[in-house]
């Protein structure tokens, strides 16, 4: 494995032997376990090195709108692979890679309302509907411990933090919204380390959007996140924000389309895709 | 202007006066002489500094299986715009920039058929077209000229050569076809330099494709180029392949849609886009 990665904690309520498997796991044994119902938690730290993906499924009606929207704004939406219509498996990303279980979590939306959170979308399959696999920041995470910055919500075992943000969305025909963004604490004299190093991948999200004051973003309450869990910023250190792959989310409830189907927050895709390959 | 480009040679049967005016042209200027008849030539050499671009126009049936097309080949076909429905002013890459007149060359397609040739489109747009603006290798000449690599075709006052490859795109839904290159040749000490200054423009095709022996691409004859003209290539030269905007146009013969109109290979768009802008 080459260099020894610190182990991230174990987040609440997963099954001690679940979640030894889960590190030690390949991303394809990592989707089964998910698969079969034994991991529904946060996915942050798991399978290093290889990309991490969000997702949002619309049906094709709207699919045009979306895939212009995620042209338009590639930062939030960096597209991985887009699922032929009305077809469960990816082809690009990874192989036996279903997006109706394979995910830890999901969310169900009807006119831009939630109204159910699953662990796999099987029964609200329908023939018309797309799925959109997006790039996620979990992916450079293990560049940034390698390189001796500390994941907060990694070693506090919980999810990472997620803002609404003032950002305005290029919008799209029927899509219009907000920037979502993740926000991880770093050292001051690591900040601009942080920065290089996440912005050579773009496809997962790349460099920050912004950098200390998230009331400049339009962030009231840096311990309220809107997704995710608080983690604590000590002193000496800088709240760093990168566009989020949740931005859909906020997209969904803004635009309002009759029906979609989100990952939960931090409740990523693990694809067999590295990141490596993500570059340039 | 800084350093001092060399002027490209006149294309054969551009009037004199204005040929000197496109060259000392803001892009708004050559836009306007090219809207109003006076140009109809290709661009290549033309603004140094500024994106070129490509295009097809579609209609919306067709506009997302583009779209998701131009998303899995970003190479041949990197979007700097797509327009709203119906649409003929860019809003993205140009500024007073309509797409139905501000190319110096069209062509229109019948079920895959070019079926004419025309300086503007205006009487053949029509209110669900989708205008896909592709960015184009022209866009990187001038810093390959910076760095004392000669663009043969602009000396030899010609349109570049380019080609049809045994090169598949990843195909999606109805659209499906080989890639199309545009080739140049360099002398052996400077290919090194002309694959890193193009590759860090990924939005303008970036990278070579193929460098050397054409036959591995699927090129019979080097002197026979499908589209543009053929140039010189001397002793100590190497072929060099860039992915290149005509793509859609093979794309159109190959997938047959009802009505598509492209630019004419060479007659490029000039956006008010800076190259070093489309960079990272």
């Amino acid at each position: 494995m080459g260099i020894e990665m610190p182990v991230p904690a174990k987040p609440e309520g997963v099954d001690a032997e679940v979640w030894e498997q889960m590190l030690h796991a390949t991303p394809a044994e990592a989707r089964h376990l998910i698969r079969e119902g034994k991991f529904a938690a946060p996915t942050s730290g798991l399978c290093p090195g290889y990309a991490q993906a969000n997702l949002i499924i619309l049906p094709r009606e709207q699919a045009y709108d979306f895939l212009l929207f995620a042209q338009r704004n590639p930062k939030p939406c960096p597209i991985l692979e887009v699922t032929e219509v009305g077809e469960r498996m990816t082809h690009i990303c990874a192989k036996d890679c279903d997006v109706a279980t394979d995910f830890p979590g999901y969310r169900i939306y009807k006119d831009g309302v939630m109204v159910d959170e699953v662990d796999d979308v099987v029964d609200y399959w329908r023939d018309d509907l797309v799925a959109f696999i997006i790039g996620c920041s979990f992916s450079f995470e293990s560049e940034l411990i390698e390189a001796g910055i500390e994941m907060r919500h990694n070693t506090q075992g919980r999810n990472v933090s997620m803002y609404l943000t003032n950002l305005a969305c290029e919008p799209a025909g029927s899509m219009s919204g907000n920037t979502v963004v993740s926000m991880r604490p770093i050292p001051y004299d690591q900040v601009v380390k942080a920065v290089q190093i996440s912005g050579a991948i773009p496809k997962v999200h790349g460099a920050p959007v912004h950098i200390g004051d998230p009331s400049v973003i339009g962030i009231k309450d840096i311990a309220k996140p809107d997704f995710g869990d608080p983690v604590d910023i000590n002193p000496g250190e800088v709240p760093v924000f990168w566009a989020c792959g949740v931005t859909p989310q906020s997209i969904v409830m803004n635009s309002k389309p009759p029906f979609a189907i989100t990952h939960a927050p931090g409740y990523m895709l693990i694809t067999d895709t590295k990141n490596v390959d993500l570059k340039g």
